[in-house]
């Protein structure tokens, strides 16, 4: 079977057609997947560029794919031909360390990243572990569904071990394609939602999405305070700010939480740390666990990325627009 | 009723004999507690020196108190005259927050100390809100108990905050009046614990308490790693250290916890904490229901602070072995 992709042959190359052969059936957990859409996430630009140090060329990004299984391995129980699935970030772990066993594959020492390793969702169709693709529930969209297999999980997974429950408090610094996710999550699953961003749009946009209370904080700026203190903050923008005075505004007992990873590093006193019992984390992605669970919560409380969308033959004019910052809130290109 | 107590006139005082007049019984929740020992912690020391800007003179130090209920006014039912009872760093909170309805007194934003609004244990009786006095079980010793009541409380609070269960690996960082006490509580709650300290004489110690691993580091080095990657970090020393290199030494998922805070700022990189979905978490005292677990946790396995004991007129020499980091391992003061 012929596969036909888009890929980069060179760092920071345009994007041209490429193909490339399956040359077996699926076989073991293995299944083959008919691409129907696929997310453009920023990390699909740090590979492109090579950013990370982990990229091999000939490149194909993609790792937010909706799509319709064609053919399943032996060993594949959950998945059947014709069920629409989701594919993430990831495609390997060791399925045999602590953390694979307590759900966490998204820690697991061996995991595999799908563009890293492999090739990944710009293209008509993908091959993959079925054990890394997810069935979608009926309710959510194939044009949106695909950034909800890694943004969406990111924050999702983050908000839940920062300690989200109902009824809390939640900030979100940055309403961009994760900071969008992230005020519909905690708002529909029942939590009151500030958010602080640079744009009075954004601000806008924020209440739109279900924010009850939006700052506009001028760049390089102190954060003012909200109106409640706030259980939990979670910052989705890679930029360093006023972290100390972030910290003021969260309760005792409260976490800031980083999905995004400003380069210069966290510099805060730890006294008040101690006398608050506050705490300071990162989380990046989520287990399969989390994913099942975050589609459900989607479904049901209609989480819906917003998203434009593109043929996927404007692949480059879409990447483009990405890069500039102009996509509101997270591009996909429709195969 | 006249209270016999020692107090400092002044910042950095030599304590003194010092009498005070209860001049009504017990009423309300409140009850008076016949001193019998009181451990000696560096928050005293801290408070007689005026460190935090919280002191004022005569002060009358001791917050590590065991002693017996004398009699109790007429709202308190969960104790009876000839109890034997503990008191620790905190005398109120407004009982009505929400972190007063969880259980975290500790965090309650009115929260007061025992010997920053009032006198505290270096006395022959203390009068207190009998809602922050604690009914000690019987297998506590009168001699060594004190030390539980803030030093105790202290590490166990912040151990079951960051995380810990049994079968974990937990590392601890200084092997003092709350570092010994943390090796205790983890290796016999079923940890395997690592510790770190300057000293050889203290990682010989830390193997008898129940460590399975000591490593020595030298002022200033980095710390080498561990047998095994550890699930939790618990900091118990005021000093800076190389922070970064300690969080390589945490597993994916792990918590590096602070009860001890170096005044030098934290500064770490944000990006392996996300990767890993690390946590760095600072932690005080702990709530009225997590004392009392702590307490039958210390009876049922055992964990008996390892103390030096003079009686209270000795208490300025006491004193003195403490700011000179004699004590092995906590000082308590006999009545």
């Amino acid at each position: 079977m012929k596969i036909n992709a888009w890929a980069a042959q060179e760092q920071r190359g345009r994007l041209e057609p490429f193909s490339y052969d399956l040359s077996t059936p699926p076989a073991g957990n293995d299944c083959v997947i008919k691409v129907k859409a696929c997310g453009i996430c920023r990390s699909d630009i740090h590979m492109l560029d090579n950013d990370w140090q982990l990229s091999s060329y000939p490149l194909v990004p993609g790792h937010e794919v909706v799509g319709e299984v064609l053919e399943v391995g032996e060993a594949v129980s959950h998945l059947r031909p014709g069920d629409r699935v989701g594919v993430g970030w990831q495609r390997a772990a060791c399925m045999a360390c602590s953390r694979c066993l307590a759900g966490d594959e998204n820690l697991c020492d061996q995991n595999e990243a799908l563009i890293v390793k492999g090739r990944g969702g710009f293209a008509d169709h993908l091959a993959v572990d079925a054990r890394f693709a997810f069935k979608l529930p009926d309710g959510l969209q194939t044009r949106s569904a695909g950034p909800l297999l890694c943004g969406g999980i990111t924050v999702y997974s983050a908000l839940h071990h920062a300690g989200m429950t109902s009824g809390g408090r939640i900030g979100v610094i940055g309403v961009g394609g994760l900071g969008h996710l992230a005020v519909l999550f905690a708002s529909r699953l029942g939590n009151r939602v500030t958010v602080f961003t640079t744009s009075a749009d954004k601000a806008e946009l924020a209440g739109q999405l279900g924010a009850d209370e939006a700052i506009v904080v001028p760049r390089g700026a102190a954060p003012p305070a909200p109106r409640q203190k706030l259980d939990l903050l979670l910052n989705t923008v890679p930029y360093p700010l006023d972290w100390a005075a972030y910290l003021e505004h969260l309760q005792p007992d409260g976490t800031l939480c980083f999905v995004a990873a400003p380069a210069e590093p966290l510099s805060v006193s730890i006294f008040p740390l101690l006398v608050r019992r506050q705490r300071i984390m990162g989380s990046p992605i989520g287990g399969r666990a989390m994913i099942d669970r975050m589609l459900r919560a989607a479904d049901r409380f209609g989480v819906a990325p917003l998203v434009e969308t593109f043929p996927l033959a404007q692949v480059n004019e879409a990447l483009q627009r990405v890069r500039d910052n102009r996509v509101r809130y997270r591009a996909v290109l429709e195969v």
